[in-house]
């Protein structure tokens, strides 16, 4: 058997580290070197000329639309087929590692790198890309540039956008001189290809090379404000009390009750992250209480009865606390699901080369979720150290959990690459 | 049958203001009027000043003892024999109402002045008191004149106590002028009577007139720092969670259950009125949550068991949420148990009037339990409007209510001080 093609993963873990020296900052907590690249700021600015320039010096002709999306074109054999795109985003949130987002575009230009030191001419153009303000940190809107380029959110809205300094986004985009004169909408590519960081424990935990991602979950967030009568602890009999904070307690203990019981399926997630009572003194039962209900779901049905079963139990515990309970729904996606044909050839290919794989739902969003709206659309997980720790500084996956990402990224590629009809 | 002795209660709810215009601001919460009158500031020194003059002006002989405890003595046909004394505190919280503590002291005084004007003389002699910072709010220590007066606090140790600006008791205690010369140790009463507002909402809500206490109840405080470990609340599956949220919230849940079930006595109150996780956002499990446990208990058996079944709960919840759970011990206090002598009469007296009465555990703290250490001691709660809110300015118990209570005081006083040996 011969041995397959394969990048280099010194090359590719070095570009990271070029790439992640851009914006980067000394975190005053951890002694650890981040990233801090925000949306159409100027060290995104830069980050992104980085990008261009090592483009174009793999020869790829660099297309930029009026969002600011960037895209870089390998000629085919038949360069009129749709294009197989391999992509991502470069810009970050304020404390970032060096992995997220830039694995997939520095991936993607890496596998160009690799076909073009091998002579390899694919049948159809390739293209490498990376999209504008995935990450929504600046603006409160993620996966705009992909969300704009396919459709789903208008250009005008998108430029309109100001950021917590009233600065409109159409003014930071050219400020970087990235507000390009290309069509926003995108044709259509034969496939959409990304590799990404898990930024969760699950492939490290099982000692797992590669995450064949078949979609990603739906998200329900409620905002909660529970109101109940302030009393002091130590003169108020239980049963005189209306207590807030109690009733948040039960209902944390009652979504952790509901997303480990199997009811709503296997994937559910349930978390209360905030929790606020006022005024939050020891001897005083609170007046009111603020928290948070995130739910996940990789089914939509059962995140739909997860939620009106959640409801319900709010009404339950109005009821037998005496409390007000008033919930306001601050996010609700449902799940997107990925093409089964890029799952399987990321499978097969995965162990052919000897990688362990395991199929595995995308707790965040990432721009393929967009771009699977309008093409066949899939995505490679790598896994990460410390409990794939993302958004930190401690953002960690070694230079060969990269490599193996981008080696199946590589097979992938061009497998639809040289594909001349859809199978 | 003749129509009892009765004190002037329009006199009395008269002098409950004048006091309580003394160090009185606008609330601007809620537009009432509110008292700050903090141990030991000027505002505590003008109150003082003011009660003193009303005591010189009923023909008492004013003692102040080191500590700034001030006793103003009403002589008896028999000078001689230890006096029964009535009294409380006239310092306040930053945000209190007019009746904490005054009442008992005002009210003492208009005992007095019901029997000036109706010339009676008693066997032993009368004193009325009030005690240095009950509250405890300035120089963190509770009930301090009076633990002073009866041996549990050395003079030494409360002269030396700060508060938050390093200013030191005893300076701040000369300051004000009532730094006095006489022994801070009191020669033990025949009896102590205080009269005091219930603090919460058992009476007012069974719709009794007068509280017969029967002791303070014991205090249990945990300050609980709970570890966790940080995750993101999309891509962390529940099995792989160390949540210390839920675990506050599996203890906020489980101590409402051991004081509602009766295992650890009929009146165990449970709370948790501080739950604080870090870094507090919707989208991450926590690193780290800080909380409090508040247990009170009117039976000392009941408390430990209670304080034993909670700490092997905090090791259960270590091992099933994966989670370090330290505690720490804020507050600490046994039951206070007051004379049945005492209850017995305030009963008899109140019921002899007409008002119906309920036997009561005192949910705060209060000088009496200070003083039931050296002699025969009780207390007579009056209800209060509005669940019995106090330390605040909506705290209000009504004229009729502030002279029931003073009623049944001059009653019990009368009854102990015309009583020539113990009973």
């Amino acid at each position: 058997m011969a041995r397959p093609l394969c990048i280099d993963s010194g090359r590719l873990y070095a570009s990271l580290s070029a790439l992640g020296a851009i914006g980067s900052y000394a975190d005053a907590r951890t002694g650890l070197t981040g990233v801090n690249r925000l949306a159409l700021t100027a060290a995104d600015g830069a980050g992104r000329r980085h990008v261009v320039e090592r483009m174009q010096a793999l020869g790829l002709e660099i297309t930029v639309d009026r969002i600011g999306n960037v895209f870089a074109r390998r000629r085919g054999k038949r360069p009129e087929l749709p294009p197989v795109m391999m992509g991502s985003h470069i810009d970050s949130v304020e404390t970032a590692g060096r992995f997220d987002g830039c694995l997939g575009v520095l991936g993607g230009l890496e596998v160009v790198h690799t076909l073009n030191d091998q002579g390899i001419e694919t049948l159809r153009p390739v293209v490498v890309a990376f999209f504008t303000d995935e990450e929504g940190s600046r603006f409160g809107t993620d996966m705009l540039g992909s969300a704009v380029a396919t459709g789903r959110l208008p250009l005008e809205s998108a430029y309109a956008l100001r950021d917590r300094n009233g600065l409109r986004l159409e003014d930071e985009l050219s400020a970087i001189g990235f507000r390009g004169d290309a069509p926003e909408r995108v044709e259509p590519p034969f496939a959409y290809l990304e590799c990404h960081i898990e930024q969760g424990p699950v492939l490290a935990s099982h000692g797992i090379d590669i995450g064949v991602v078949t979609g990603v979950q739906a998200i329900s967030w409620h905002e909660l404000t529970l109101v109940g009568k302030s009393a002091h602890a130590g003169t108020t009999p239980m049963e005189l009390r209306a207590d807030p904070a109690l009733a948040a307690a039960r209902i944390a203990v009652r979504i952790r009750e509901m997303a480990t019981s199997g009811r709503f399926g296997p994937g559910m997630r349930a978390t209360m992250g905030v929790v606020t009572p006022r005024p939050g003194l020891v001897n005083v039962v609170p007046a009111e209480v603020t928290a948070s209900v995130d739910l996940r779901n990789p089914d939509d049905d059962g995140m739909r009865r997860a939620e009106a079963e959640l409801l319900e139990f709010y009404r339950e515990v109005e009821r037998s606390e005496g409390v007000k309970i008033e919930w306001r729904q601050t996010a609700r996606t449902e799940t997107v699901a990925f093409s089964s044909r890029v799952q399987d050839r990321v499978e097969a290919h995965a162990q052919a080369r000897g990688l362990s794989t395991e199929r595995i739902v995308s707790g965040a969003g990432h721009d393929a979720q967009e771009l699977a709206r309008i093409t066949t659309a899939g995505m490679v997980f790598v896994p990460g150290e410390f409990d794939g720790i993302s958004h930190n500084p401690r953002e960690l996956s070694s230079e060969s959990q990269c490599a193996n990402g981008v080696n199946v990224l590589l097979d992938v590629l061009l497998s639809f690459a040289n594909e001349e009809t859809r199978a």
